[in-house]
């Protein structure tokens, strides 16, 4: 029987990064995660035990903190491109370099009418998210994003409508409390966009529109959002959005003699609904 | 042999409470954890299988669902006061009940000029919370505080002065990053304190000290941020803070011929320092 | 502008199924998290906020507690296969039905020489998993596997004969401790396979090549593994490796004035090394 | 106004810590999780940033490190006991060293006839526990321990007659799911005691006394498993068992038109019942 290396990857995740640039007592500060992933011939390593053409993991962390020291880190975008080239230099035998960064949110304190330069607290756990590819013979591939944007309608969001069968228990409903964890991942026209202008438009356009939609259901709001990113956003191409339903359960306190004005919610973390979706700028429109 | 049941106490813990109070499209949202605990004679329980004394769990869940729709909430102190009373009422063999809440934090979506009424973020990990007592024959005990509030200063801190052994290879420095996750509680002399505005009062005073403290250590900012509160909050009359200590450990780069210019820092989850202390209004001074 | 939904997929995720049965005294447990995911033609809904095409994400539910109740559950993949099926009824608009499961799991609670016939200890976080697929006009589609196996080598176990670049400070070394996370997933010939017998085959013949291998690299063993089970285990057609390094570092104690025997190790949680390949039987082979 | 410092501590937390130890090619694991605390004056550390009598956390960590190079480890708690000593007499302003050490389990790999000597499969979640607490004036305090030991009876297990008001909606039931993790504290009379033996020894008595029992609540079980363990382990002087309620919620599968055979649970993360006591050994019978 013969054998054959299918795919194969390997790198470094969770190189976790924090950059602190001072200009006297206005600290700049930046908190990243970052992933790097390389593919391409690494069949010796596989099947014999070769590491000559293994570039160390280890040589991948110091290299992120290397380059993160060297020169200003840019927007996620295009220190993820600039660690993306630089691995496909040091690894002669990979193909493709993929590298995804996460980063972290942190507020300046604000106390009084005093802003601290250097006093920082920790935003909620979203992300913006970047997960850039280089490769030898194509051109870099960016995609941005964010995700575990944790967001709640509690009016305006219904659920009636839908088939039932011998199995539904649920109750329609038309005021029920619509919570998700969003994230969303999209692709620029041209890869010279301002990315900063870019994230900030798309988050601006998403909460406003899941904040202003009449939901018929999940689905409706998440292709409500994506679709407003398309109109407003015209540098975006296509859109994926990710939003877990987080169930808000009425609890009916009317069994327990107690007035029920549909006020009392639980929420549960699991099960949860799961809908996805991605939106594109049909062809003629490009 | 004979065996004595020292202590017992049993209860529901992480009761997940969300209310939603409507004026119109203008909605106002609270998201509670709760526990309770209940302490007291429930030796036949233990030692017979005998139940006739166990209020169950479940019926303390449902208690709290149904005080919860029936008012308004008030501040967590008072939800809390209120579900303490309750229980003793309910419980004829609990001496003592002890009710935790924990507050999450949702922001309003506010985009452009508008505010959307009933669409919310989710804040940071930060939850206010407190822990009331109320027994059969003793005044009720209330403490207030928050807990997970994320804080980082890049800047006038340092470590520096302590004993060295020889285990000792730690570098002294004048200049790193000091960052932790706080919790703090504290305990008023007044119970019908308004504890919406001590705790914006001490949460405010803990911040804006944090951020303006020139630090020494962790030990001593802790305790910069509790001698504050004690000054500035008259109602406070002790307040007990945790402050893990959440290594940011310079990187190194000079050893990869980058230039070294203190910037690049690695945030590391374990281990981590600990650090607790309880500060009080001397006795003289009450 | 107009816009497409290039993709959509909706289900219900972590569905947890507990299921005993009895047979007198001795009882058999399974504990289940499900998963269900749908694709098809959902287009109105996410346009037009028309749902009745979307069967709900708590009928899924309801439905996999009834189909668990009706029948005996038998393995993961039959289970999987006859939730698929149902849904594919149930759900006229439905394209393709995605069904995943994790199976946790338990031990009977031996004791002295008394086995207890309902009594149980869990296990460790390792799960056995499937994620089958069927759709209206292709065959089923079975993928089996296993997740968070966790396994650790301190002998026969290097790292060495890499490259180096200005980045490289990692010592090369031939007595590293090899720790991983194991997730695997292979596919058979026959999906009419005794998939009981593959999977404990498939796993058996993991853990012995791991722990008898002589490491050059986590790919090398990864690679080893995949390999052994390809030729041990006929019915599998490939399998896909996933292992993460979970670095235990060297603390050198030698600074600190003792004795340095390359005994004692720092495991780190971050970063992590990840390796991932995917092993199949040449074509020639099959 | 003048503060007071009521109480401090501080020290290192989640220390990792991970021995081999060689026999050829038979190895020995030991992999623990360490934290120290040290209480004392370290006032002026606090009020003055005077930093002279404050040991550094991170030379407390490479102490762990040395200590456990230096000499075989012995059970956990002795090597918490050596830590204790070593830090008293390392930081002459500490009154008190508290070290809790959690050893985390794994099994050497058997495969075949053949036992791997050097290759390990991680168990489950459960953790060997111990505080030691070392001061300069008092004798040595032991407790030794386990943590999150899943445990679960479907058989056996009841609750009813419980008291019902109008917020109990609670069924009474004599056929339930039992779950919980388990944790457990216990001292012994002798500080010399054999710690293996008896950890074995209360370990075994817990699994077959919540085995075999005839459980009418929790707080019953618990209490059978104390008294079982303070009958046959004549060492232990006291025993602390906290056994949270995982429920598992019987789903009515017959209102979806099944046959109802008390079959299908839905394990559910919160919330939970949390159930504890102490049991002691009464004065009479020392």
């Amino acid at each position: 029987m013969s054998v054959q290396l299918a795919h194969n990857s390997y790198g470094k995740s969770a190189i976790r990064l924090f950059k602190v640039t001072r200009q006297g007592e206005q600290h700049e500060i930046r908190d990243l995660t970052v992933d790097v992933t390389l593919e391409g011939d690494f069949d010796r390593a596989h099947a014999a035990g070769d590491n000559s053409a293994v570039l160390p993991t280890d040589t991948m962390r110091n290299s992120v903190y290397a380059l993160a020291a060297r020169d200003t880190l840019g927007c996620p975008e295009e220190f993820a491109g600039r660690l993306g080239a630089h691995f496909l230099g040091a690894a002669a035998s990979a193909a493709r370099v993929t590298v995804r960064i996460a980063e972290h949110r942190w507020h300046r304190i604000v106390s009084g009418d005093a802003s601290h330069g250097h006093a920082f607290e920790h935003g909620s756990t979203e992300a913006r998210t970047t997960r850039v590819m280089t490769a030898r013979d194509e051109a870099v591939d960016v995609e941005s994003g964010l995700e575990d944007l944790v967001l709640l309608k509690s009016g305006h969001s219904g659920f009636a409508g839908y088939p039932r069968d011998r199995y539904t228990t649920l109750p329609e409903t038309d005021d029920r409390i619509l919570a998700t964890s969003l994230s969303a991942r999209w692709g620029c026209e041209d890869f010279a966009s301002d990315h900063d202008a870019v994230f900030a438009n798309v988050r601006r356009t998403m909460l406003e529109t899941f904040a202003g939609h009449d939901s018929k259901s999940v689905q409706h709001t998440l292709y409500a959002m994506g679709e407003a990113v398309l109109q407003r956003c015209r540098e975006v191409h296509d859109i994926a959005l990710s939003m877990p339903n987080r169930h808000h359960l009425p609890f009916d306190v009317s069994r327990l003699g107690e007035f029920h004005a549909n006020e009392i919610f639980v929420p549960t973390p699991e099960p949860y609904g799961l809908i996805e979706a991605t939106l594109r700028r049909s062809a003629r429109d490009r």
